[in-house]
């Protein structure tokens, strides 16, 4: 990481929940409200809407970050963690309207903020390692910190989603619009 | 665009107004109190960081979007729009914290699309035709959608440079975050 200039000693837990507590309201703003057309527009076929990261987003608070917070600090290395499906938000469990998405979503974490903060996770704690599926040996630290970026990666897929739908309208700006165009930049 | 599945007919001015709308609150709650660290942090030399991208937008409030809706109510292709300057940011005219940004920025939206507003646009005002320096003719209807895609671009840039902070820590994980691998997926 030493092409980015940043000024950060090291991942600091209070952080990672500044960050963790906003994207409900971040997301709410954005979405509720906006037309329906738009909201389940996706970027064509096996790619999701805003709708649909809703959902994903969901599934997540209910099986994937906390559960895993909770088998590192109770079972360690011995106990793999449980595979995260990535399509549950097509299961018809799932709220039907994006505003009782936005508010199950915003409900689940802050349950889950509530639940890490009982957990008094200190410095040690964030060395704890426990076992993925697919990577093996991960630490809390790794696991809390991709917890942030996850929601920062579908604030930008949402964000993506919804500008796509004006490639057209856009006419030759596209070529200014990375969001468009495809580049990063 | 005939890869996208979408409902919508067109390009309705209604639509852009409420995502326009939303960005001010969305960007406030994403960024107001994260640790200064964070929004002050980039992607590395000549990259902006998210504090530099809300002087961004406050300077296209000021000088792009409506003073060009303007100018092709009053000239239409006769008088080409004045050059965006993208670094203006830097200037030292912006303000100096990212609150005060956040309010600016919230502030000058309110009232351009309160101008915008007034200014009634039907459907033929939508095809009229201005000049762009660089793409020549252009019409209102490409300016407005371009106004909301930027927007969105925005965001998108915002999350990602906050995510790339945590490149090092998530670990392993970084193969399944397009936010930090640099893919789009």
């Amino acid at each position: 990481m030493t092409e980015l200039s940043r000024l950060q000693p090291s991942f600091a837990l209070a952080d990672a929940v500044a960050l963790l507590t906003r994207t409900p309201a971040t997301l709410d703003a954005l979405l509720r409200g906006l037309p329906s057309w738009w909201t389940s527009a996706n970027e064509g076929p096996n790619t999701w809407s805003p709708f649909d990261v809703m959902g994903h987003l969901i599934h997540g608070e209910k099986t994937d970050w906390i559960p895993r917070v909770k088998i590192i600090l109770e079972h360690g290395e011995r106990r793999t963690f449980e595979k995260f499906d990535r399509e549950a938000q097509f299961e018809a469990s799932q709220p039907q309207t994006l505003e009782a998405r936005l508010e199950q979503f915003a409900a689940l974490r802050r349950e889950n903020l509530r639940a890490l903060a009982e957990l008094r996770l200190g410095d040690a704690d964030l060395d704890r390692t426990g076992r993925h599926p697919a990577f093996g040996v991960v630490t809390m630290r790794q696991l809390l910190a991709t917890w942030v970026a996850h929601d920062l990666d579908h604030v930008v897929q949402i964000s993506r989603v919804l500008a796509r739908q004006y490639a057209d309208e856009v006419g030759p700006w596209r070529a200014y619009l990375r969001i468009i165009s495809g580049t990063q930049g």
